[in-house]
């Protein structure tokens, strides 16, 4: 099967074109570079050095033997995406070309408007793509669990029948969303729901929970090929933020009470549902939606837990709760159902402590690169 | 009260700029003339000629004494936005400044890229603006009911309580848009949601119907001061296009079965509800969600109402079927809640008989604009 990863660059997007190409697929990666440039804009640099796009095909060429092809360019750009689509032809497209994190979308107004614009305007140039491509080609779209918020109902995969007056319907699950980024997200699916029915195109969206972890199967080969790894407050996600801190002395900066529950996964099975989402697509016409995510915890469960491996491993952690900078419900009910990639196939890598352990061993072979500075949060919601 | 309406140069916009400058607001009217540039664009002009906005207001300030601020510009521009806000210190905003077409937003990626970014981008920098400018200025948004779709469900006004599991939440009613422009709208009230909650903003959504009628009280003073009046089948509303399509002597276009029910208002209704909202303004942190209509009909009822009125004037209309150009359900539940704005104290102008015999001789006064090539359908949903 022939694969465009839309957002190839990315934390996820590599790891996933190692992935599947290793897997037998076809794979193309596209991207316009922009989560380096807020990287540097905002300085926020990864924990390691990530070779450019051409040389990390290049690399796992080389340790592989798999061939990726490579198109740099914007996908908000139309004509570059329309010439893009005709000259890979692809089955399948994995659409990551987001900007992806909550805080720069509420640093200020023009970051605002960028995460606003961009992610829209490319996740509608991408339906419209594959409206003329015509069928046959399989949209995997990344979303968010933030999408649903913190509902004081259960949270179901996607839709919800709900009974009024006697009366029923099936609709998109109610969502909440607490950034400018995660409203992005429910535009977005919105807007996808929209074309499924609209235009008979063939849909999954995963409802991702926060992602942790480094190494995948692939890595093995060559640790230059590792992912772009953020860990600061604004690029980077909670328990890899954790993860650094505790390797690098600091308290781990829990946010207000700690009570945020939400679902987490590991990179490796990322990579796994999109893999299993792509086998097995969605039908013309449907908007299939699955929550992404293996196991739920608290942040203080998170917190605890790296700290107790931390200081097995001798690391004297300290937790250290600080003023929220989000404006979040820090104690609320949360049961998420997530069960529709288990049924796809999923074998979730649960968060262990030889997990938790793994990463702090890499963290410490990459100490030199982390940088304090990074590590308080720099946003306020309000 | 001083009020900056955004889109001032409208359908809606202009009739609501006299109506609240001749009842002792302090108004202002923004545009960039948007809608006259489209309907140039795909030759759609409307009934009348209308004179820029400039001149509008003289003619206004000639007949009346009162006086209207002009601001020619893009809302989606944001500086221009800022400036604008800076100098005329607005303590109420009406914001229409969207591109307003559904079936505009479906001709091509090009169009619905436009209605996607302009109406977003308007939207997100109208909050932002309102955030910049501090506490004490309300917003009124002109939503659809159209953002509802036609759930199996009775629509509520704005929010739903929905039980699941045992246990219960409020939410925003859930919507089911039918075009890119209505997707517009969900989107836009999405945000306005986040923005009231996040950032403490006073907002009222308006999900208006279709609208009906020319003529305001303050017309009378002068005939030039005639709203753009649009009657084809991209940029007019279904009971216009019908009093034009009587006085043309060509049958009223149904769209199918015509059995689509929607709510329906005059445009002197219109221009009281977002007075009324105005006077009785949201609190910060509110957003507020009012469904805008006086009557819901079927489409065969408005054509057969149009149909009798005409032929007792001596029209001879007649009452086609053509194929429905658009996704939506011929038939269907319907029944929305719209006691909101009548608690306000809205008072409704209903549809008799009198009300369209009064169109169709206004229409009849300007029939020498009418082009019959307007006003069959020319955009396809799929």
């Amino acid at each position: 099967m022939r694969v465009l990863i839309l957002g190839g660059d990315g934390y996820l997007g590599w790891a996933t074109a190692m992935a599947l190409s290793a897997h037998g697929f076809r794979v193309g990666v596209v991207d316009n570079y922009l989560r380096r440039t807020i990287c540097h804009e905002i300085d926020a640099e990864p924990l390691i050095e990530v070779p450019n796009l051409h040389q990390r095909v290049e690399i796992w060429r080389a340790a592989s033997g798999h061939e990726v092809e490579v198109f740099v360019g914007d996908v908000a750009d139309y004509a570059f995406l329309q010439r893009t689509m005709r000259a890979f032809q692809p089955e399948g497209v994995v659409h990551y070309a987001e900007q992806p994190s909550a805080p720069y979308s509420m640093m200020d107004h023009p970051r605002g408007l960028l995460t606003l614009q961009n992610n829209l305007t490319a996740t509608f140039n991408v339906v419209s793509a594959l409206r003329e491509a015509g069928p046959g080609c399989h949209l995997v779209k990344l979303g968010t669990m933030g999408e649903y918020g913190t509902p004081n109902i259960d949270i179901e995969e996607g839709y919800l029948e709900i009974t009024h007056n006697g009366r029923s319907d099936t609709f998109l699950f109610p969502k909440r969303p607490g950034s400018i980024y995660h409203l992005t997200k429910v535009q977005d699916s919105d807007l996808l729901y929209f074309a499924a029915h609209t235009w008979g195109l063939a849909i999954t969206d995963l409802n991702q929970g926060p992602v942790y972890g480094i190494e995948t199967a692939e890595l093995a080969a060559d640790q230059r090929l590792a992912p772009i790894f953020n860990y600061d407050a604004v690029m980077g996600t909670v328990l890899n933020r954790f993860v650094v801190q505790a390797v690098a002395g600091a308290p781990l900066t829990v946010y207000g009470k700690g009570g945020q529950t939400r679902g987490f996964l590991n990179i490796r099975d990322t990579v796994q549902c999109i893999e299993l989402a792509l086998r097995q697509p969605a039908k013309s016409g449907e908007f299939r939606v699955f929550n992404q995510f293996t196991e739920q915890f608290t942040v203080n469960q998170l917190a605890e837990q790296v700290a107790r491996v931390g200081n097995a491993l001798g690391l004297g952690v300290r937790v250290e709760s600080i003023p929220n900078p989000r404006k979040e419900l820090e104690e609320h009910y949360h049961n998420a159902k997530h069960t529709g990639l288990i049924e796809l196939g999923l074998q979730p890598h649960l968060l262990t402590d030889e997990v938790i352990a793994g990463m702090i061993e890499y963290v410490q072979r990459h100490r030199q690169g982390i940088r304090e500075s990074y590590i308080y949060p720099r946003v306020k919601w309000a």
